[in-house]
């Protein structure tokens, strides 16, 4: 069983398909191993059904966010025990093997530090980019993974087949020589969140430019959150930032939560 | 004028009452100053009414949250000009001086890591608190300002009365005899926002063991966000961190969100 396990993970790290490995590191069936892979019934078991359906979703989740590390539950996959000092706990090790999902974030102003902040404690492999050299720099940006001073439709055309349903594109430049291609340049993409920054007239502008610019399609309009965020009355940068990142994970397990774009009134109370 | 400003500026130091200044750094009418005191009206001028009032929503905020940094703004308070590099900008230097606002948080479980991170970047000044000495470790929470083996009732019995509206208590126990007086001591307090983690079931239970405590006063109750958390289908620590900071910046501006506890289905799709 475990042979057949670590030739399922060798395989699928030399396919560069991303993958998890659950393992007991203490407790009852120390040494348990479970495999997870995306969109398939996870293999192998911990000895309880509702543990393994447990451990299974949580891994998937952390094998979505590519992060490793160590989680604790009851004897049937309570993360929640009501006394978890008292009863059989079973700790257990969860290894993604898998690239990071990636964040762009278009745009070097106010905002973009504290996005690439919280986006770095959600796993994220950050990328700033901005045409403009003196802003696009390491020394603003030292928490992303990098810097480049580029136009959008640049990074696009260079890399825009990497970007995947887990992937996030935020643009917060308001600029339309600089937002209308970043915009189109993203959905020419399979990305997964694509989130424009502005107040209520920047976004009525915007679309008038994206509208000029042959994006009228409905169903590729509905792709863009924009005003990007949920409507939670974020006032500073890191605020804002919370309210992006929320909007990110609601988005991805198909909550129905009050975005800024589904609604009418003004952005900051 | 600027006299009048840095006398009350300086009082207002002394007396250890938060107040912010405000300084332009670059662009018209650089060295204007506004002074910013929480619910009294600004004073001074940036000499456009519109840039007045947006700056100063601004820094209120910065000023709850005690940060301090450069924003910047077009001419007439646009924080999103639709040409930021070609119209005249205004950078404000926006200091802060308060004391951070602090987050407790009980318990020292899979989540509390993840939730020290974020409220990190937030600006609050952590503390970790759990009767566990093998647990509350500072080589586990190296991000957190404190980290505490106590029972909770010592800790609000020392210091309860440092919370304020601007803090908030994060309760991650899920173990009655650690969550029951941590619910009842931040209750005693004036603190924001009171956060309790658990499934539903949990949250039955603990309710009851409180109503058994003596707590069922619905005024009281009502100050209770249980389960923690806005309603995003939150599934790693991470992401768990972002709904419950998401849930504090909801609160405190007003807006309403679907929060875990005013719903009834699954925490987890």
């Amino acid at each position: 069983m475990v042979t057949s396990l670590y030739e399922q993970l060798r395989d699928h790290i030399r396919n560069e398909q991303p993958v998890g490995l659950c393992t007991v590191i203490d407790g009852p069936n120390v040494g348990a191993k479970m495999l997870i892979l995306p969109d398939r019934v996870a293999q192998g078991s911990f000895g309880n059904a509702e543990l393994d359906r447990i451990v299974a979703r949580d891994a998937l989740a952390e094998l979505e966010a590519a992060t490793t590390g160590v989680r604790h539950y009851g004897p049937q996959g309570q993360t929640t025990p009501e006394d978890l000092a008292d009863t059989v706990t079973v700790s257990v090790f969860v290894e993604s093997f898998s690239a990071p999902p990636q964040m762009w974030i278009f745009g070097a102003v106010d905002f973009t530090a504290a996005l690439a902040k919280v986006a770095k404690v959600l796993g994220y492999r950050v990328t700033v980019c901005d045409a403009r050299e003196v802003f696009a720099t390491r020394r603003r940006f030292p928490m992303a993974d990098e810097v480049m001073v580029s136009w959008p439709g640049q990074l696009f055309t260079d890399r825009g087949n990497t970007l995947g349903p887990r992937d996030a594109v935020c643009i917060l430049t308001h600029d339309s020589k600089f937002d209308v291609p970043a915009v189109l340049g993203a959905l020419a993409t399979r990305v997964g969140y694509i989130g424009v920054m502005g107040s209520r007239k920047t976004h009525e502008r915007r679309m008038q430019r994206l509208a000029e610019a042959g994006l009228t399609a409905p169903e590729r309009i509905a792709r863009l959150m924009s005003p990007i965020g949920l409507d939670i009355g974020a006032r500073t940068p890191e605020e804002t930032a919370i309210s992006i990142c929320a909007e990110i994970i609601a988005r991805r397990t198909g909550r129905t939560t009050p975005s800024l774009r589904d609604g009418s009134g003004a952005i900051h109370s």
